[in-house]
């Protein structure tokens, strides 16, 4: 595995690799690599000539009082992951080749699917991931890219821009990596107490419940929610930022179910804010 | 030459041309071809092995109150023009093609370079520019990119945005092409009366009169700005918008002129806003 902090360097490798009629498969990730991560780089591996992961916290996707500094951080653990799991080409960027002195180009998706969900209380965040995976694709200039479901409204947006701005990627989105108690993998679980550990699975019972219910008829968003919140709230000591019944690609807010469907939510045990989305064809 | 309408036979054709190693030259305009970008055209042609033209009146550019339905439009004539002066590939997207419904993406060089100058009047014009910009680098996917020293401060913009995004692309930028009485050329020239046509020149002379008192030694930009002002002013008809004296680059104002600096001006002739600039090392 060839290890590259220089973009100037990894530009000049995929270029070349493309002009020899290579294929790129592209896994953008923050590190701390866990087995949804791997999921991506084994799919990529599977489908392109070339796999690039990329490892690097992106400042510009933190709200100021998020967990830019303290997110975790295991650059020895993430090399070995990757080497066994067959990436070509790590990328690790500096934060001051992504964004020098006098830096001033932001890629925005405007509107609502940036504003509802995890927009709410994150206003900045996509922003944040739309500038640098347009940073990302232009350094690696993969033929596809691969994102996790986990993170369903990244997705959506990435979508939304990658059609937009006419990039020449194409978005592979792979299902959520859970846990043996259905606790969908995140770098930050680790943050979680052993008891917050315990009650975390809430939210995956709560969507599979919503799940079930769906199957059974229910057809009603607002039943669906007022269950879904019920099931988490019965948690102490967790507390719901969002719960949301909307179309998977629009992220639009519905009343009755129909189409393909995402129910998300985001929720607080202690600081760490866990996130969790189940997807529906109704 | 080949005048292409979809943008996804564009990128088959471009994509064809790359992968045979060819190199892609490429000239972005709003069409009503004239001599300055006929020169944009012959030196891309000297320059690279597949020469493409667009020509899009890009509606994001122009503010809700602007020209945008008056903009001059000549399709046959641009098509004769382009033709003889050596053009492979004519692109005319629609605007339903590159602003479909739903659309939603855009890209910002955030900060004083786009709100000074041109920015003041016009607050939406360059992130429409930055935007289509954008969509066309990621359809043309040129090695080169050609753009007139006319629209000075859209070069700076340009330049900050490829760099800032880390585009593979070069920005090119060519010099003003002017007429034989010194007036800059202008699809929006064809707006003026005959009168305003005799009076509009004294923007370059202006200009000109700075560089001479520059050459002469005199640094100071609140000089060199009432000088200009002054003699534009004296042309009853014309009204300034801006006379600026700014470093070249950042496009940030200077008291005492030193390094490369650009004296851009704005003015408006009846309904018709004419700019122009002249770019001086010191």
């Amino acid at each position: 595995m060839n290890i590259i902090i220089s973009k100037v360097e990894l530009r000049r490798i995929v270029k070349n690799a493309r002009n020899d009629g290579k294929t790129i498969g592209f896994v953008p990730t923050m590190g701390f690599l866990h087995d949804g991560h791997l999921s991506l780089i084994q799919r990529a591996r599977k489908e392109n000539d070339i796999v690039v992961t990329s490892i690097f916290v992106n400042p510009t996707q933190f709200d100021p009082n998020e967990d830019l500094d303290t997110y975790p951080r295991d650059m020895e653990s993430d090399c070995e992951l990757m080497a066994s799991a067959g990436v070509d080409i790590a990328f690790f960027p500096t934060a001051e080749s992504i964004y020098p002195h006098g830096y001033a180009t932001y890629v925005q998706v405007e509107g609502n699917m940036t504003q509802v969900l995890c927009g709410r209380s994150r206003p900045t965040h996509f922003k944040g991931v739309t500038t640098v995976v347009t940073k990302l694709f232009h350094m690696v200039f993969p033929n596809l890219a691969y994102f996790g479901q986990k993170d369903a409204q990244q997705v959506a947006v990435l979508k939304q821009m990658v059609g937009d701005l006419d990039f020449d990627v194409k978005i592979v989105v792979c299902p959520i990596v859970r846990e043996g108690d259905g606790l969908a993998m995140s770098s930050r679980n680790s943050y979680l107490t052993p008891e917050q550990r315990t009650q975390a699975p809430v939210l995956h019972r709560s969507l599979c419940k919503a799940k079930e219910m769906i199957a059974n008829g229910e057809r009603s968003a607002a039943i669906i929610k007022q269950n879904i919140e019920k099931k988490i709230d019965a948690i102490g000591s967790a507390a719901i930022d969002y719960v949301a019944v909307v179309n998977a690609h629009t992220l639009e807010t519905m009343e009755s179910l129909k189409g393909e469907i995402l129910i998300a939510v985001a929720a607080k045990f202690g600081d760490t804010r866990l996130i969790d989305n189940i997807q529906i064809e109704v």
